[in-house]
């Protein structure tokens, strides 16, 4: 077979422990998706849109932490793959992107699907090579074969993230009658050993010096769904830290402040609840009261823990970022770590604890809405993935919280696009094989329709679509709510339900006014295990005035703990 | 105003001569649609859907042959904008893409909706510009005035295309109450006019030195839609000079060959169709039977008209670039040339006549099939826009041709996705706003649902979507039909049909069997002016046996009149 090496690429993935492909259908890159689809390590997923196809290998490499294959054919095929890329990128998710191509002399010459490929995805891949488009030379055929294998370590290694590789296929790229198709036997593959970075005993007693001057301690956990932290974190509580996170962080522990979101922006004082040191690690936060809070009460120090890659500086407060590994980092906190001010770390907890009294209090009275949906939900949802589309799901949902170690939490908030929330969430039920509960708004939703276009299996999914017909959160936001173009040019008001979409792709739908529907609904679902739309249709003056009313109660209980 | 330069990009494009505007709604973008929407030289459309809202400017911009502006805002909405992007500068389509952006110092810090926006497009816009974030020094305001002009020409000039202006914007970013929001008096706008490059004497006696050593010569007009070619045809045919099109050329003089991809794969002695000088013009062709016989039989000289810009060589051919303009190229050629090898234009002739012929008899005897449909359907439409979506319609369309000067003819051929068909059609019909038949195969149809889901208008927009359950396309392509894994992997066989869609969107609908029944609906739609769905149900196997039997009687003629 002239194209071998095309072919020996799958047996390279399977070698070094690819899971999942996503295949989306194309005569360029056919050899690409026989080379994976006979092989017997795989059983690739075949997405017709390619953008879909793409959110749906994030959602399963979120589950596997391992690179998902995503196989395209030439041309806007590879752009439509780019949204997901970004996203990838930022939320440190591999992919390993095999994008089909003419070789480089037929590019611009007006064939058909042929568009400039090479580093298409700019910065927002970890790295992008170009297969050779001949192999006449064994030089050459080590050198796909090396791609490849760097590729994948390049996407595994920390931060990880997506590789794209460039394949260029001359014809005729069908295996011709008669041709042996099969994977070439011994050959090399490069394997890469992963040593962690670690922390000496004199940088660490440079910090423990800072620890020390420093009573008011801070650890904030960003995005993660990896880290078992429940025991550091009851040590830490012990030592007087003060840990907080929120939805995304999935941090479960009862110690841990998951509330700031609801009860900062009415405490006043907020200069008491400033950190001397703070220390975060893994991703973003979604709190914009935090954010605010933080920028405003700077702490005297900083540190931010990485192995590797770009850090960011979200509260403009960054003093020092330790190069360690978070899981050796933790430990040697916990036992370096002086006793830290319990008073501080006190003060957070009182109010936390009448945030949470608040929101169940509010939520108990709460017959409808969309936020006593997502509230309902969240408590009936008892185990398996939780997902949280952007904009408006996730945002809510932080004010609710999780602590329920058997729900794992997924959003995309490494770019916070709508575009591939519903991809993204059937991605994670085909890695992972649990329960999956998407909460989603409607604009979300009918955006990304097409994650149900295809032959795929769709049970343990089940999507709460809250539908305020409309992007119901310009209307909550206060700049865009005092123009008068709101409805016309940003909410964009929208007719549609999710009936007909669920009827067209055969899924189960049911929809909920009252509260007892909505967990009817999800515990049916967690039953049964089939495919469904849950969807509540709100309005969106009415999901307003709750919000504010959500805002003053929570105001008042305040100043009641304040007098 | 503090973002007063912002809101004066509207006023700078309502002078440059800007007509549409398309908006996807987001928070950072705000300024930037208010800006457009309170305009009175705009009525923007609000599309949620990016991918679907560029593919919608695209088809503006077909029509005027002036940039659609087309507002988005940061974070992956940008990258949804690709494809079309993509498309556009293949295509030569001239947009203005105004994506809002944080400002720089806040790029990659885990805020939300941030990507590094900056040359996202790669090579696939004319140019990428970045405007400043402040508007301290009036030396920024000018930059702001001057980098909006600038791009304005850019995209508008020989060859058109799309260009890029990522706008970082500030917070506060929405009119606080009480601002006075208004549009600067007196801005210095710069206009452009575009003089012509025209070839000078010596360089035609040049030229005609080699057409009078070329007897047999050849004029292939390529994609396009602008050019009133009818009297050149006319003129050059009396020179004994042969010109060659296709369905996307919009060549409709009946001297031209437009059946080549019919006739060419069937004919021997090829040898005695070559020509001696081949002139080119416009973008692609179709035909790949046309590609592969120059290829094979190339001509002595191949010029190849375009003032500026890349030139692709389609037949690895190319002999000589004229930098000038067409039309003024036109009739130079027509006066200068010599007296061609009317003999040579001859055998062409006969064979295009045969192939009509041929094609008539063929389809007046089927009375079902995709085939059938699309040549009832372009046989019924009697004037107006006629849309070709990729892959298989734009195909099967090249076969039938048009020679109807009522009708101009689309077709995404830059880049040949099948990724936004529907939005450029309605697109089109925006702008045109006259009655517009699409084309397309149920993989693209389906692929590009979201260009129905907003609240625009969807009157004279009638679609012919040939549902064959899968990518038939496939099947008909010799290698893929030949792989066990063809309908699992490459055809995705697809239950959906197109009746709830419409229901779903409000749209027409009429299922058709047979050719009659096509004949009324398009009848139909050209009266009412309805936006429409017509729905023809095909078998991909009789399809397949369709398409042999025509090769098969096509081959039986030809070998007649060469006997």
């Amino acid at each position: 077979m002239i194209l071998q090496p095309i072919i020996d690429i799958a047996e390279i993935c399977a070698q070094l422990g690819v899971k999942e492909v996503v295949v989306s259908p194309g005569s360029r890159s056919a050899l690409l998706t026989l080379a994976f689809v006979r092989h017997p390590a795989f059983r690739p997923k075949v997405i017709s849109d390619e953008r879909a196809a793409a959110f749906m290998a994030l959602g399963m490499a979120q589950v596997h932490k391992v690179p998902t294959v995503l196989i395209c054919t030439s041309g806007t095929a590879v752009y439509n793959f780019a949204p997901a890329v970004a996203e990838a990128y930022y939320q440190q998710v591999p992919l390993l992107v095999l994008t089909a191509d003419r070789p480089p002399e037929w590019i611009g010459q007006w064939d058909g699907q042929t568009i400039q490929q090479q580093q298409i995805f700019g910065q927002h891949v970890k790295s992008s090579m170009q297969l050779p488009a001949s192999y006449q030379h064994p030089d050459e055929v080590w050198h796909v074969q090396r791609i490849v294998s760097d590729s994948f370590h390049q996407a595994i290694s920390y931060p990880q993230g997506p590789v794209h590789i460039n394949v260029p296929i001359r014809e005729p790229f069908y295996p011709q009658a008669g041709e042996v198709f099969a994977y070439s036997k011994n050959l090399r593959v490069r394997k890469e050993i992963g040593g962690q970075k670690q922390l000496n005993e004199a940088q660490w007693a440079e910090l423990t010096h800072v620890m020390q001057d420093s009573p008011r301690k801070m650890l904030l956990i960003g995005q993660q769904d990896e880290w078992e932290l429940d025991s550091y974190i009851n040590e830490l509580s012990q030592k007087g830290w003060l840990v907080v996170s929120d939805v995304i962080g999935n941090c479960t522990n009862k110690e841990a402040i998951l509330h700031s979101d609801s009860f900062l922006p009415h405490t006043t004082n907020t200069e008491n609840l400033r950190p001397d040191l703070l220390i975060t690690m893994g991703k973003s936060i979604i709190s914009k009261n935090l954010k605010l809070f933080l920028r405003k009460h700077k702490p005297t120090h900083h540190w931010h823990v990485a192995a590797e890659g770009a850090i960011a500086d979200p509260f403009q407060t960054l003093t020092q970022v330790l190069r360690t590994d978070e899981r050796l980092f933790l430990p040697e906190l916990v036992a370096k770590s002086s006793q830290g001010d319990a008073a501080f770390a006190q003060q957070w907890k009182k109010l936390e604890k009448m945030a949470i009294n608040q929101n169940a209090a509010f939520f108990e009275k709460q017959s409808s809405g969309e936020w006593a949906a997502i509230y309902t939900a969240m408590q009936t949802f008892e185990s398996g993935n939780l997902h949280l589309a952007n904009s408006m799901a996730v945002r809510y949902a932080n004010f609710v919280g999780n602590r329920k170690k058997s729900v794992r939490v997924f959003a995309n908030r490494g770019t916070s696009g709508i575009d591939g929330s519903n991809s993204t969430a059937l991605g994670s039920v085909w890695a992972s094989k649990v329960p999956t509960l998407l909460i989603t708004g409607d604009m979300a939703f009918f955006y990304d329709r097409n994650a149900f276009w295809h032959n795929c299996p769709m049970d343990k999914l089940c999507v709460l679509v809250l539908n305020n017909h409309a992007g119901g959160i310009f209307g909550l936001i206060d700049g865009p709510s005092q123009q008068p173009e709101l409805e016309e040019f940003f909410e964009t008001n929208q007719a549609l339900n999710a009936e007909s979409l669920a009827q067209e792709f055969k899924l189960g739908y049911v929809r909920c006014q009252q509260m007892t529907e909505v967990q009817e609904a999800i515990v049916s679902f967690m039953q049964s295990g089939k495919g469904q739309i849950i969807e509540v249709v709100t309005d969106k003056k009415q999901n307003k005035a709750i919000f504010q009313e959500f805002k003053k109660q929570m105001q008042q209980a305040l100043a009641e703990i304040n007098r």
